[in-house]
């Protein structure tokens, strides 16, 4: 198991076009891309922060997972992603330890890339993905 | 205003030393640096993923910050920290708009750095650190 970066840090929004132009005037930062994941309830947008992304996330109706976490919780911080080399070892790795997989497999996710969940409840109450990148950054798909 | 970087996304956790157990076993990371910072109630250990960190947040008793965060919400996600080149510029900007600080001038945080918080409420519900760095990524202090 290796975390090669800290991918993003995504954030649940009611508005996702007032959450990007707050981000805009208070930090001076802007979307590189944006998109509807239906296989994940979501829109969202991917602010480039260094080598990381701050990723806003719409939901597309209540009865999604990021839904029913604004009904509970309201706006705010949603999950953290690394990105790993090699996704399918990662989460043989997860579940040899018998970890609480969210995704026992790979699916696809924002910018075509695999992807994982880990749920809260295997660590620190934490979300956590996993996302697959290339040694040079760019999403596995 | 500029963001250089993700510097770190901060976790509260009950036991330190079971979360950065957790973290290794899982994740095979290892903190490089842990300190007590008494002005902000917390033990933290930061654990280098790529160019950012995972900070892990302890704190030092019940009514800290960090200690109501945990008896409200429990362990999770507490706080996203961005690296700005200048934090006194960066807070003169917030301030300009109106911004909802919650440290109206730099403050001393671990490593030494120069930090200040902005209020969930002013964006997207999430607490957000500015941390001063230097051009190759040391902390300002």
């Amino acid at each position: 198991m290796k975390l090669l970066n800290l991918d993003h840090v995504a954030v649940a929004v009611v508005d996702l076009d007032a959450a990007i132009a707050g981000y805009r005037k208070r930090y001076g930062v802007e979307p590189l891309h944006r998109e509807v994941v239906e296989s994940q309830g979501v829109e969202e947008a991917m602010i480039p922060v260094g080598g990381s992304y701050i990723q806003l996330l719409r939901p597309l109706g209540d009865d999604t997972p990021v839904g029913r976490f604004l009904a509970g919780k309201g706006e705010g911080l949603h999950h953290v992603a690394y990105a790993v080399p090699d996704l399918d070892s990662a989460l043989a790795h997860l579940e040899e330890q018998g970890a609480a997989l969210i995704d026992r497999e790979a699916r696809v996710g924002g910018r075509g890339a695999r992807i994982a969940f880990v749920h809260p409840r295997d660590l620190t109450g934490t979300l956590i993905e996993l996302v697959e990148l290339t040694a040079d950054g760019r999403p596995v798909s």
